[in-house]
């Protein structure tokens, strides 16, 4: 299985703490070592760079540590290949542009295939469960916002979003965020925690690594960070949500939520999956 | 104005050569400062990094010059802004997926607002006159495309491309680089050169920077690679375009050849703007 990371800012911020801390994973802390990848918005650029590499020996991942973007959104995922093989192109995010914004996405799980793409623009460049169902909503939102100018309504697309998740939901494990560089959509099929990071800040250390960070040195009132992950990657105080927690974060707060029903096969394979890890850990 | 690179090879293969040349012409040997890009294609993966500065100051091609990527297909750009800020949503390449294929392009030139934008999925991030006819292409390569299931049909393609031309071609200066991964197709409205290196091959010394490359040391019968650019990048004998030629490259080789005539405004506007050019570099 595969690894999320998702930031949400109130500001511009330097996010190379966390990434650190989640690149560990890919390799060094963890088995994800079928590559990797990570998303930063600009205002309306959204730079991806993906690596076939384990992250913790990526050269990518070294040239992003030494020349940190600041970012609003990011989102990043380290994979453990479940359907498609090593290659780039089955590198997670996924991007496509929409309405002339960028949107990016990326999964934790396992999805059987889909009884039929959903008909639109978007196509899987590789051959990955994830990119399929990248496109799947993407296409939703498409023939949502066709006749509907206003894909800025963050609720609406909180809606066909929620809409698309319920179609896909019976497929497999399906964690998964996806942005379009304002907000922050996160599902939790399965797995996924987050953390709010608010003035006054205090200190937080690595799980994956020995380091630590005092935010209060560096934060201001006007700061706010929402971090989202598979498991927490700090010893902070992390909120696990519940499978089915579909969230939308805004400025670095969580600002919308709602609860898409998971079926329960796909709870009774998480936790034969979960087992399996942890026997692959032991 | 900008400078565009374009690589098309029969193998996989190192254009780090092409690409040094290349980036000194982005504030060390000529005045292409706001910005740079290049995209990388790994069979149906691409990789596009971009980067608002300087192309002979950015820490991206200095990392891509020290882990060379090895692609059959490179599509590069340094930016002289004409229109749209030195944004990163500005910097060329840009791209775009159809039918399950990343397109990449890149515009040399200054071009009119169009009329009104081609009705379909595709919409500019930025705000460039670039992007902006880059949507329409695609746009009209998804309209035929859309019931038309063979976009692997590359002269199909090159027939939806010479019609977009010619309706882009009178909104002014209008050189550009298009890839689908497979084939480079390549516009000349006012200049364009282009040379083909194939077995035997010979040694080769780039006209901005003081390196020379023996070919012959590296090259086999397999391998052919067509290298198009705004102006030569070596003291290698190069074809300069005619404005008007559409060409397709493919394995290496130049396979097709079209002509779309470039407006008698539009030649008149390229001369201001060369020898308004050499009136700067004096």
């Amino acid at each position: 299985m595969c690894q999320l990371l998702a930031l949400n800012c109130a500001e511009p911020t330097d996010v190379s703490f966390s990434l650190r801390g989640f690149a560990a994973r890919g390799g060094l802390t963890d088995h994800h070592v079928d590559g990797w990848g990570v998303a930063f918005y600009e205002e309306r650029a959204c730079r991806v760079f993906v690596d076939e590499k384990p992250a913790c020996q990526s050269p990518v991942a070294d040239y992003l540590t030494r020349h940190p973007i600041k970012s609003r959104n990011v989102v990043a995922h380290i994979r453990k290949a479940t359907q498609g093989g090593a290659r780039v192109e089955n590198c997670h995010p996924f991007m496509r542009e929409l309405r002339g914004q960028q949107w990016v996405f990326a999964h934790n799980g396992d999805l059987r295939p889909l009884d039929k793409p959903e008909a639109g623009p978007y196509e899987p460049v590789g051959t990955t469960d994830s990119e399929a169902a990248f496109c799947f909503i993407m296409n939703r939102l498409h023939a949502h916002f066709l006749t509907n100018a206003d894909v800025d309504d963050l609720d609406a697309v909180f809606e066909v979003i929620q809409q698309a998740t319920r179609v896909l939901n019976p497929f497999g494990i399906f964690n998964f965020v996806l942005s379009n560089g304002v907000a922050q959509y996160a599902f939790c099929s399965t797995r996924l925690s987050y953390v709010i990071r608010h003035w006054p800040f205090s200190s937080a250390r690595l799980v994956d690594g020995d380091l630590s960070v005092d935010f209060s040195e560096r934060g201001t009132p006007a700061d706010r960070t929402a971090v989202i992950a598979t498991t927490p990657l700090t010893d902070e105080v992390w909120t696990a949500c519940q499978p089915g927690d579909l969230l939308m974060f805004r400025g670095g707060a969580l600002v919308h939520r709602a609860h898409v029903a998971v079926p329960a096969h796909v709870l009774a394979s998480s936790r034969y999956a979960l087992s399996e890890q942890s026997a692959l850990a032991a």
